[in-house]
């Protein structure tokens, strides 16, 4: 993992901080307070900061200020909510970090059509509150309310993915600004097509490294007739996988499957003041509609009892789902919490479902040795998990353990033919990692990046240093 | 359209066909035959034959290829089935092409997750015999029997896309010879992932211009349990159009729906030897659970009453529903063939769904103008409907109408934020409208098609000219 020192940077030309205020006016704001608030993340990275924040309020802002950091050689990076969990915003290089929250209008919605065009700026709770009158919804749920341009720029999935996909199925087209600063958008609203390079599935996942995504053309799904939750514990984690395994092999499609460990729920439990038996547990919700999710319940029901599952606490009340899944959505938060003081460090491997039994024993047994806190949590439906680690700032060996534990966790996913990142990225932490997953294609990427942006002026340092 | 005469070309090298020939013996063929039958295609565009035409048996072969065309600047066209409409496998530039079809290997199969690898020869027939015993399918289906790497090359879809997707969500994974003879794998196999650039999506639909597909990683589907198919006559194409759109919003998972007017039901009666009644008429597939299909046959079935549509005719029998699909595949021989001699001219229009009865109504107008007698046949749920015209390729005027009526087609199809091409790529016949299109998202297209393919050797002039 690279944590290297940076090396020292002159500060910017005053001209161009200059000619920045000046175009910029109240938008651009050169303060320590600002520039910390957009320098650090939610993880456990050394904060960079930028040099500048600029809020910008359109594409065309975005492309004036594409056009002054390209005149002056001087970096730009993309954020949004700032949510990302792998330095993905973070100035390595400091520069000009563009805030795109105030970016955030609802476009149009096609209810026809099922899809919708929002600003890059946009949260996904916004926009799902907005679509809910017209019988729609946007289901990708990465549990962070984040923007729709980073969900994008990192290529998000979450709690939903398993039956709708993740960001590279919901996006059907980008408008973004290029280095050169071009305003292309990427494809029409036609729902497929095969007109040349898939330029949309490019941008989706290059971290702000390519472009500047400004606004999101997206796929909608109509929000199902029944939606119901289950919970079940198990009494075995093999025994909660090959549940899922099964259910999804009889062709059940689950709308959300979620694996917790027993330490997850434990801190689940304490944080969202639930009382769920503290074992391997799943969290399930079923859609369709209501002969269809009773059809869904009865089949996944059995598969569970037969697999040492406990009978299922389900629900399709609203409020009881909603507390359910808000439990979901906290567990990061409930985990950390765990250990007053300590700091979130998530792992990110995504194996072949069969193998993610023993990727999972695996790392558990790893975890047992150590003695940092840690809970396992998963999409399990995706063969995606994350352990979630509370480490103590102050304590430099425990960072160098959870190192350890990661390395030997990585490697064990690539051995199983899986990914380092699922749904989180490369950013600055991965780095090392996707080279040792995809090896010589990691060549073809760095000669995409140099032909889009000679000058590695976007979000420079990201995925890979040049 | 550009079917401007080609440059005359120089004889390849005869040191360089030794070369060739050594190193590929029987594999490499300089026949006058073997030239014309990779020389042509089944459309209307004028045969480009190739100088030498190679039979790769492994992804070494192809690595080697590579290389000695690369030393003597000779471009390589990859060939699968030959199936594809766009004349993208025509040898525009002459030079080797490198038939992919004794590559046919199914490498591996994992039925536990879904997923299965296949060298790029495989056709999608073979595949799915063979997956059968194991209860598994590989859902995408253009009709004719392509070749996997063929598919993955034009981004293909076809019937089921409305449920399962298209190529661009079918691929997990690619084994790919660069330009520079480097043998890449764009991601490893787990379902999902946030690696880096999405190297998978870029080579799917990038017909061969920035690489050779060798080996496709797939994802499958479990056999569902219950398979039904309908047929449902309409007054209108709206009635039509709106059954589909309602169905879609009320959830219910379509497997396949297919729309036919008049004219191609006329001409599949006659072909397959049916007693359809001569009406616009949409084919359906249905896939789930017994009760879900049923569930789904009655609230699709009283949407049809609603909208003026005739009682269902229905089946679950295999080799009734066999004998529907077989003719809805062999539509475009049975609009074909009611013109003995005539050759077929295929539209690709894709609209969002809400625009499609207007796109096809004004479409049907032009056509009732028209001396060149055309069927009208869509992928309804996706938006994607074709045009087949049968031309007497002896009265250019007939060629010459039948573009003119694209041409407002594709205008018309662009006026409502659709694509020129729903599935059948660019190859040669679409260059102009993928600028119309795109703009200059095209200029980025050409940038990354320099910096992958400096000299311009793989499949030199598809998609656009350099």
């Amino acid at each position: 993992m690279r944590h290297d020192p940076l090396p020292p940077r002159a500060p910017l030309d005053p001209a161009f901080l200059a000619r920045l205020v000046d175009r910029f006016g109240v938008q651009a704001h050169l303060t320590d307070a600002m520039r910390e608030q957009h320098g650090r993340s939610e993880a456990h990275f050394t904060p960079m900061l930028p040099d500048a924040v600029v809020f910008a309020r359109s594409t065309e802002d975005v492309v004036d200020l594409v056009r002054l950091c390209g005149q002056a050689d001087v970096p730009i990076v993309p954020f949004g909510a700032g949510t990302s969990i792998e330095g993905n915003t973070l100035a390595v290089r400091g520069g000009v970090s563009v805030d795109l929250s105030e970016m955030n209008a609802i476009l149009e919605v096609n209810a026809e059509d099922f899809d919708c065009t929002v600003q890059a700026g946009c949260r996904r709770e916004e926009l799902n509150l907005h679509l809910r009158d017209q019988g729609l919804f946007f289901p990708i749920d990465p549990g962070a309310n984040a923007t729709i341009g980073g969900m994008a720029s990192t290529r998000a999935s979450g709690t939903n993915a398993v039956r709708y996909g993740t960001m590279r199925e919901a996006v059907l087209s980008l408008t973004v600004v290029t280095p050169d600063a071009q305003v292309i958008r990427t494809a029409r609203r036609a729902r497929k097509s095969a007109a040349g390079y898939d330029l949309t599935r490019l941008y989706v996942g290059s971290e702000g490294t390519l472009g500047i995504i400004t606004e999101v053309t997206l796929r909608l799904h109509p929000i199902p007739e029944t939606i119901s939750s289950a919970v079940c514990g198990f009494d075995t984690l093999q025994g909660a996988v090959d549940t899922v395994v099964q259910s999804i092999q009889l062709g059940v499609p689950l709308a959300r499957v979620e694996i917790l460990d027993e330490a997850q729920i434990r801190a689940v439990n304490r944080w969202s003041k639930l009382d769920l038996a503290e074992v391997v547990t799943l969290f399930f919700e079923f859609h369709g509609s209501p002969a269809g999710v009773a059809e869904q319940i009865e089949n996944v029901g059995a598969l569970a009892a037969a697999n040492g599952g406990s009978d299922f606490s389900w629900s399709n009340r609203p409020e009881e789902r909603a507390r359910l899944w808000k439990a979901r959505h906290e567990a990061y938060y409930a985990a950390v919490n765990m250990r007053p003081g300590a700091v979130g460090w998530t792992t990110d491997v995504c194996v072949p479902i069969s193998r993610l039994p023993e990727c999972i024993l695996e790392t558990r047994a790893d975890l047992e040795q150590s003695s940092v806190p840690a809970t396992i949590l998963g999409h399990v439906g995706d063969g995606n998990f994350h352990v979630i680690f509370s480490v103590d700032p102050a304590a430099p060996h425990e960072m160098e353990e959870v190192e350890r534990i990661n390395r030997r966790l990585v490697e064990r996913a690539l051995l199983m033919d899986g990914t380092c990142t699922g749904e989180h990225g490369i950013g600055l932490g991965k780095q090392d990692w996707l080279v040792a997953e995809l090896g010589d294609a990691v060549d073809v990427m760095r000669t995409l990046k140099r032909a889009l942006d000679p000058k590695d002026l976007f979000n420079p340092g990201k995925i890979f240093a040049l």
